[in-house]
């Protein structure tokens, strides 16, 4: 067991980003955080607007849990729930519910700090609710989401989604790529990397030894030795060997209609998907409201909600937290993991380039 | 309820062909129709070889519930199981387990015999057991499976896999196309096919009065509205709406992460998926080994079972019946749907061509 079991103030910490104040974020997390069991495992420090969450938790009937502290000062209070408010902006809850410049330089600004945190070590681990591209649009962040800006802050060069739900754990080689456009990139190092990534989150965050990949085909029955299409013999074998040969423990090309199946009977601790559809079908129909986005190839640990800000339910105490508890529960369980294996809480990882400057 | 309930000999009558002799076939026929609930519904003859039938059920401890006639007498024979035998072939149940010539021309002479019954309205389905491909090419049949000589014997000239799986009930816009070469074939016509065929399946067979039908996406996120890809704007949505203008209640393109899940919780009645995986990942994910195969754009009904002739295991007793006690559990629902709906046993097809001779 972790050092940090019962010690109380040793716990590890979790970041958790509001995301878009106009979104159902600080719904979904003031609903997550009253779960007892959750808190009892972790100190949580809360990014972003504290009237959001307290107009939440009134129309949840939740009594309030947590300490409001200005933002400079949530890394010297203590406590188990921070707020740490950003009250700089100032976005009623009761506020239309649409994509603003304001929502989204305040949604950027709970993310820059929370960045900055995890890049110090102050906190562990970092869970992000949902923000709105085109309020970051209107705000003039270039970005198409937090992947893609997580990977330039932490000048992470290879970074992929990694999918939880239920049984299975799923690394993409492509994301929102249109279907037939991936012919063009679908490479070797493309295979490749996921199996890599995925296998090091396995060892180093999950605790398997040696984990198990099966790496999906691309086309009907993983292309029956190339009479159903060569990707398999010409792209997914040489980057399964590759694999093999660095020591992972890899196997594929499967026909992908049964190998989720075989994972989610407990053949293999992860699959690497050729494709978006083909990793959230199986992911979403086994757990569909409890799914949860890691992001691998980043110097931090990073879980997200699996859904957006979902405006037209804001404030109508209608939104569940499923999705949120699950992300924050799963970076609780790989922080400490973590933790455990270096023997103590805090990351090293100032030898790394520093982030760039906030927009 | 159907005419014939509780009727006896007015029972609809499955024709069941055995497939591959040197396979699993009779193996798991003579373990599916021992379930005595299935033959109170239904009468069955099994096109096949006594001795494969015999040698399986021993190994299964099975007492004969079966009787024997030469496959020229079976039509005139009274009885619940029907084995028609066709004594020609003489190929003993201990021989080796490979794809033979004599083989595929046994398992094509049992298909050839069901198909000239349905053909007459001898027979009111056909559930087709696994055959040999590689054997049907050693006996110089040049068809890749039994949907596509069933298409041309029925002069269909346009036909598509349904499967049927726990819930869900997948029609395929496209079946064994190397995924990245479906771009060539993706029109409009390939889309809207599917969708008219499962209407009427889902009708006509299933009776269902107006079938509701979610249509996949084949983009991340249905494309986001052309963000990923154009096919949803171009291609799919343009079928939808030829089939809504046709009095379909299809609708879509959705996501296809979701799509399935809310087709399991009861949305749709039928789904169109737009290429292999797509339909068969949750389908089997669901119904692993109870998945079914239904061929639409027949004048018969043909269901299937899931699974190839599974040389590896053959007489050792080790076959799962779950995928054929479906397939002819689902041939009777439909045959007895198909009949009600009629006001009476018998098709009426002879206003169509007649099959072609035998090869």
């Amino acid at each position: 067991m972790p050092p940090y079991e019962d010690k109380g103030e040793s716990r590890p910490i979790i970041g958790i980003t509001m995301g878009d104040p106009s979104g159902i974020g600080a719904e979904v997390i003031v609903k997550a955080l009253a779960d007892h069991s959750l808190r009892e495992r972790a100190r949580f420090i809360v990014y972003g607007l504290h009237e959001q969450i307290a107009y939440a938790a009134d129309a949840a009937e939740l009594l309030p849990y947590w300490r409001r502290v200005p933002h400079e000062a949530a890394l010297d209070t203590r406590g188990t729930v921070i707020v740490a408010d950003f009250d700089e902006f100032s976005i009623s809850p009761r506020a239309a519910k649409v994509a603003s410049a304001e929502g989204g330089r305040a949604s950027m600004r709970f993310l820059e700090e929370a960045m900055r945190d995890a890049w110090t070590g102050s906190i562990d681990a970092l869970v992000t609710g949902p923000i709105n591209k085109t309020a970051w649009q209107h705000a003039g962040y270039p970005y198409p989401g937090h992947t893609e800006l997580l990977a330039q802050r932490f000048r992470s060069r290879r970074v992929t989604m990694m999918f939880v739900g239920g049984p299975l754990r799923v690394a993409l080689a492509s994301i929102h790529v249109p279907l037939f456009e991936l012919r063009h990139a679908f490479t070797i190092g493309l295979v490749f990397q996921p199996i890599d990534l995925l296998n090091d989150a396995l060892r180093d965050w999950f605790g398997i030894a040696s984990p198990r990949i099966g790496v999906a085909g691309l086309n009907p029955h993983a292309g029956e030795e190339g009479r159903f299409g060569d990707e398999e013999l010409r792209v997914i074998r040489p980057a399964v060997e590759m694999a093999t040969n660095a020591g992972i423990r890899a196997s594929g090309p499967y026909p992908a209609d049964t190998l989720f199946w075989r994972a989610a009977q407990g053949e293999f601790d992860g699959v690497v998907a050729m494709y978006h559809d083909q990793a959230l079908i199986p992911v979403k129909l086994l757990a569909f409201d409890r799914a949860i986005n890691v992001t691998l190839g980043l110097p931090i640990i990073r879980t997200s909600v699996d859904h957006g800000t979902a405006y037209d339910i804001v404030g109508r105490n209608k939104a569940e937290p499923g999705s949120m508890k699950a992300a924050i529960k799963l970076a609780v369980d790989l922080a400490r993991q973590r933790i455990a294996a270096k023997g103590g809480a805090g990351h090293d990882i100032r030898h790394l380039l520093p982030p760039d400057g906030e927009e």
